[in-house]
């Protein structure tokens, strides 16, 4: 099915191209993120679009896997309001729409993780953030800047693939794997 | 656009049919969940369906905003392997992974809060969840009862409909909702 194709598609682009969002793709794209299902429709977050270079090379500093952002054609911070578990999985949500909606225009996006708290100061200081609010995640997106951009290099520190799905999936109890349960 | 406007579209549905959900529409839901990415791709989640009506109803009374899982056709656990800020953004994630997945299909669906703790225990329990593994968020998954399902019922204890994006954005820094930016 085209629509969970899209989902299911979806990957980490780290190497991006110069070439120009439209605006008409990113307002598609903040749309997405605008309507996202959060904990009691609470929405605890607020969206910082950055383009300005100097601002994201900055960015790429705050964090040991947010070097991307550096040559990212623009940024998006996602300022949370909040650390408990269900403002982080909102988040997840968030993230997800946004990352899905790009992908859905043949935009790459990649996460970058700011961390530790020091970082945190510092990329919180440079988009002017209060400190009531906080900024665990910037989404670097842009245009695949080839095809080998898709690819996981093969540098990566990171396993390939997925779980196969008999190892993920249980039924009616953790660890039946096989017996796909009764209706009730 | 065909694709982010089922983004956009995604509902909670609290309000679930009894209309049988064919095995390749579920297989196709839990795909979308296994391709979700994950902070290093560390896949941190279990997945438990649950068809069995006594362990819906079971976990229905394991938290406050869980009551429509009795009502589900299915019911898919987030087991997730951890409860870090990560983790529980991945959680979101896949959350949302799943839930457009079945949307796709046509498929409503509705999360669930398993809290406090002591109510965690008893779903634990009930699934046969290991102590180490957090069980935070259910699924409820079902077809839409009807045309009212896809509405919020006018006694919702939650707002309605979204914050503006004037308000939601921010450009280049926090608080500048009329610069949309420059290139940098």
């Amino acid at each position: 099915m085209r629509e969970t194709e899209l989902i299911r598609s979806l990957r980490a682009v780290r190497q991006l191209s110069d070439r120009e969002i439209p605006d008409d793709v990113l307002q598609d794209v903040l749309e997405a993120g605008r309507w996202t299902g959060s904990s009691k429709n609470t929405q605890p977050w607020d969206l910082i679009v950055v383009r300005n270079r100097e601002t994201l090379t900055g960015l790429s500093k705050c964090g040991a896997f947010a070097g991307h952002l550096a040559g990212a054609k623009l940024g998006i911070a996602l300022v949370m309001h909040g650390d408990d578990p269900w403002t982080c999985m909102d988040e997840g949500r968030l993230m997800q729409n946004l990352m899905l909606a790009a992908w859905a225009h043949g935009v790459g996006s990649c996460i970058g993780s700011i961390y530790p708290a020091d970082n945190e100061r510092r990329a919180r200081d440079l988009l002017g953030i209060p400190n009531s609010l906080s900024l665990r995640t910037m989404l670097s997106v842009g245009y695949p800047a080839g095809p080998q951009a898709l690819r996981l290099p093969p540098t990566a520190r990171v396993p390939r693939g997925r779980r196969p799905l008999k190892d993920l999936a249980h039924w009616e109890s953790f660890g039946n794997h096989s017996d796909r349960g009764a209706a009730g």
